[in-house]
């Protein structure tokens, strides 16, 4: 099965004989110099000189790290135009006052509710940088420029953008960011990197999950080590990851992601189809992630389905109540422009036998004609 | 490097091939089969027809969600008497009040004082079943028989005991258990099994942590999935070792892990070393990890060191105030008699070129003439 969903991602021959390895003793050098060199080539991801932690989990546990860590100020704002969106708000609603800015999913956001928010007395926020379910891309540099003005606390969720889009944590003064090992970076799901500067120790919360206690993360990142028993075989296919990505160079892989995601725009616009976000001049279409509405004439079990059983390859529909409505292409990690090129045609062909679409396979070959 | 420590264990072949595989979505029905069959096995390894519930993270990932999911209580207890005792006690801090019933580590659990504690107004408990950090095992039937005269919630942390030494939940009247991937089970580390009885719901706490919260793990049971995504290779993996657990038979195999620890206690009070559990009538010595006092004559660096480089086998030694002063050595999950005695053998050759003990192997290689 070709897995085209926004992660997990299809693993690189090479990850997955990383993995194949017998387990080394966590608290040894031969741990630290894989750890050390995940932290590495993370911070370059990231665009900072902070810490960087490792946890074993979840993207979402990665999230919840930063914001139950960081949760010792009056108020926080959450930005949920989709559904990792009001993820947070659920999250950061267990530690503090929240005041929740809700648009309807696939929406942009509106920069003047952001300042509203920081007006009304919320010391934080938190956003999803690239909103997976929605394919948006929210307006991190601006957002964080308007938290900047107000000295507030900026965490962001950039589960599925570092290693596939532009992220500069440092530049665009991102205090606290996240992402998770299934995504851009091409590993197995398992890992959640969180990258933690200074400023955020301002807002630290002591009485924070013990597991999720980024304060111990950092005490044993002297020592280059984790608090508990690392998921070692995610540590291997990590680092694996980790060096494709130096291989490969971060502004290459940037723009492969831009590439890929362009063409699987451009087959949709000039097949017929209509992409799902509502841009405003501020947000823009995911680089990693592409959201279509489900043409009339066609189920979603039908498309998915057929896609499915009759090509080998695995797609998203929509989440919570986009279910059926649309369907969601991953462009990320280690996709490249055969894979990409496969779904689009297998999806032309099915969509075009019951003429919901005109043919537009050659608008996305020629943009993916130059990609290596 | 062969792993004789009390986890990460050594990993069968064939678990490490199957993690070699090709990732697959989580949402589908090749996913739900393999949890499935582990939430399957993983009733009979803790004895119960109780929820399993899954989480992608540490042993202390695991302990935590029970900790926090059923913290609605007036007053928990927490036995303490070795490092993972402790743990609890300050993991239970974070959620509700607590009485820490405090021992010197490797000393046993006074059930006179559980006793107490319980009059004292506490209305659960949480305690290690096998201390991992002095060897000993701590009287759960006896410990859960006292709690439920009283109708308290009974938290165990089967951690490094659950498939490799006898957990009954059901008929010892526990509540809810806990083991770690990468003990007794044989698998890698990355997951907690979280074993919930209906009894539990009891004392749920609504507001616990959102990636630690046992009733999302509860509600996605229902469709055999996880609420986040899950580290799939690691499950790829468990499955393939609750496989090994099913072919060898779960009696035949606490057999096994209670034969290669007495090889080693024997082999340790033959050849003149001090085991350090201090028991009662209630306690025994752990029959996964087995600690023993450090001879004078010999440092842990110089001890281990040896071993290590001369050998290339990889024992523990002492956590906290123990450093120095015992080793460990694991023989959990797939650790058989040859790796037994292969690391007697070298810790005899090392410590009677210092004269410090007597030779000692061939009461250990009695023991284990008959295994398999």
């Amino acid at each position: 099965m070709l897995l085209m969903i926004p992660g997990p991602v299809q693993l690189h021959e090479r990850i997955i004989r990383a993995m194949a390895r017998q387990m080394i003793g966590h608290r040894t050098a031969d741990f630290s110099e894989i750890l050390a060199f995940c932290v590495d080539v993370l911070k370059e991801v990231f665009g900072t000189s902070g810490d960087i932690c490792l946890i074993s989990g979840s993207g979402t546990a990665g999230m919840e790290a930063a914001i139950a860590s960081f949760s010792n100020v009056k108020k926080i704002a959450t930005i949920e135009n989709g559904k990792f969106g009001e993820r947070l708000g659920e999250i950061a609603s267990r530690y503090t006052e929240v005041e929740r800015l809700q648009f309807p999913w696939g929406e942009s956001v509106d920069l003047d509710a952001v300042k509203r928010a920081f007006d009304n007395g919320c010391e934080a926020i938190a956003f999803v940088h690239n909103e997976t379910s929605t394919g948006i891309l929210n307006p991190a540099k601006e957002i964080a420029r308007i938290a900047k003005e107000y000295d507030a606390l900026v965490i962001m969720d950039a589960i599925t953008s570092a290693g596939g889009d532009y992220v500069k944590m440092d530049e665009w003064g991102v205090d606290v960011a996240i992402v998770g090992s299934q995504k851009c970076l091409g590993a197995p799901p398992g890992l959640a990197a969180v990258a933690v500067t200074d400023r955020a120790w301002d807002c630290y919360n002591e009485n924070c999950p013990y597991y999720l206690d980024l304060a111990a993360y950092r005490k044993k990142l002297k020592d280059m080590q984790t608090p508990y028993t690392p998921a070692v075989p995610l540590f291997f296919a990590l680092a694996e990851a980790l060096k494709i990505i130096k291989e490969e160079g971060l502004e290459n892989r940037i723009q492969r992601h831009r590439i890929l995601s362009a063409a699987v725009r451009k087959w949709a616009v000039e097949a017929g189809l209509e992409l799902f976000p509502n841009l405003n001049e501020y947000s823009s279409y995911s680089n990693t992630v592409t959201a279509i509405k489900m043409p009339e004439g066609i189920s979603d079990g039908e498309l998915r389905g057929a896609l499915r059983k009759e090509y080998g390859i695995l797609i998203s529909g929509g989440q919570g109540d986009l279910k059926g409505k649309i369907f969601r292409i991953g462009t990320m990690g280690n996709v490249g422009k055969f894979e990409t090129v496969s779904t689009l045609a297998a999806l032309e062909d099915i969509l075009s036998r019951k003429k919901l679409i005109n043919p537009a396979l050659e608008y996305a070959q020629i943009l993916l004609r130059d990609l290596p």
